[in-house]
């Protein structure tokens, strides 16, 4: 396998100004892997409860996912339940673990051999033991929350200390770092030994530090947006995609990888669920970064 | 006169993170012209005090500004005095209008043959009687506030009927408008006929929209913010500075214009009042144009 995506895989209850879908294909790694999809080989390692509905779990795999890592257990699926007054922050209004709770990520063998490895936000144990049991990476990216990074702050850092490239939002990477300044902060992960820190903000885009380089990509523009779920997860899905295609990393590679992280992030808040970011076709993918690029070119 | 620029020259009393300036010298004329005057020739038309320091009033015109329509008043300087709990928001603790209660703009003889009129914030009807006494401007372009923006919302629209450049941040562009995505805002001002809008969002920088171009530029990273106060006046001028030394108008003026002007407002920020503003030079200058060049570099 090119990529393994390890995270959740849900069914939401969403709401927000656009209306609402009480029934809605979510999980961080469900939108990760549809978003990497486009771009590259990738496999789920999730776990799903009974109740999956057949025809998701058939869009996936037809979507060319592949899906042996993707467990189904007695039970229900995790479920999330959560209403945007305004776009930019969800209120979670009902959170049931269920089968997710005792989540334990079984590798498929073929996935131990994977290069790129997408490390979705789950407890950082999870991500050690997974760490632990691949043998040829390339490329390490893995994403948390504040739930971690303050109830498990010194296993967070023994990820941080393994893989090259870390996303967070503003608020965590501050939250993290103890660094008001968000390029502070970004100097204060990277001496951590990651190769690149990316950095989501919002409506506003995202920044990617190295030690020698610093990115920014706007958002691409969306006017109508129906529900930012999964936004971030489609941004980094895509970005890994974009990496483990090009089977390169350097600073044009993460670049590149910027705007094609935010094109995919782009399909997925303009429709519930998946459905605009499942039909994107490549086409579609690069007429949106050649659009994205016109937004930042200045000659 | 190349650019004329209208509006207020005040005193502050500044207390930041980093400490506090009791005397220093502040206004939106002040920043916009020192931030213009590094490319073009300007002239300010404002009003001050007769306790304006002597100094300061030499530093601005050894500084190459014209200060032909800086008229000075019995009375006491236009007085601010305001605190920053954190660097993106001031609280105002004291407002002293004193002679800019007053303040009826004059424009010398020679003001009014200016090519290029920057209207800072004041009241949109004196922004008005500005633009009636000029006659041969290629280009107008008005700041605002959201005082003007409540108050006198019929009279600004008049304003940004006639002018071909407005600036407005965020917030104030989606209470003018009535919307709350900032591209369907831009999208009504446009509607005016205005040629550009450029919407300033504080610390993730600001946008350029027209009816065919949206070009983004992020701020220019500095460190450690002194002093915020003039950023979006420095951001302005240096604009339109800029503008009027090209004494041309097309996106790719306008593209490059926001790259001087976030450069302006970075000096602007790095210290208390005007001093580093007022220090850089044409090398200083041109170096962080092209460093911030390289944050928005795709290839």
């Amino acid at each position: 396998m090119k990529l393994v995506i390890v995270g959740s895989v849900a069914i939401d209850d969403v709401e927000t100004p656009s209306g609402r879908r009480e029934v809605s294909m979510g999980g961080s790694a469900t939108y990760s892997s549809l978003a990497a999809s486009k771009f590259t080989n990738a496999g789920i390692v999730g776990v799903i409860g009974d109740d999956y509905p057949q025809e998701t779990f058939d869009l996936l795999k037809n979507s060319g996912i592949d899906l042996k890592g993707l467990e189904k257990v007695s039970g229900k699926t995790f479920y999330w339940k959560g209403k945007y007054n305004d776009l930019n922050r969800a209120e979670t209004l009902d959170t049931q673990l269920n089968v997710f709770a005792d989540f334990v990520p079984k590798l498929p063998e073929e996935y131990q051999n994977t290069e790129y490895l997408f490390l979705g936000n789950i407890h950082p144990q999870l991500q050690l033991d997974v760490i632990a049991k691949t043998q040829k990476t390339k490329i390490i990216a893995c994403d948390t929350m504040n739930f971690w990074i303050n109830g498990t702050p010194d296993l967070l850092k023994e990820v941080v200390r393994k893989v090259n490239i870390l996303f967070m939002n503003e608020e965590e990477i501050k939250s993290f770092t103890g660094k008001n300044n968000i390029f502070d902060a970004a100097d204060e992960v990277l001496k951590y030994g990651l190769q690149y820190v990316i950095i989501k903000i919002g409506e506003y885009g995202a920044i990617a530090c190295s030690k020698s380089m610093t990115f920014f990509t706007p958002i691409y523009i969306i006017r109508n947006v129906i529900d930012p779920t999964g936004a971030g997860d489609s941004f980094a899905g895509g970005f890994m995609g974009y990496i483990a295609k090009q089977d390169y990393i350097d600073d044009k590679t993460i670049r590149q990888a910027m705007l094609y992280g935010t094109v995919m992030a782009s399909f997925c808040i303009e429709s519930f669920s998946f459905d605009c970011l499942a039909a994107s076709t490549f086409k579609d993918i690069e007429n949106r970064v050649n659009r994205l690029k016109e937004t930042i070119l200045v000659n």
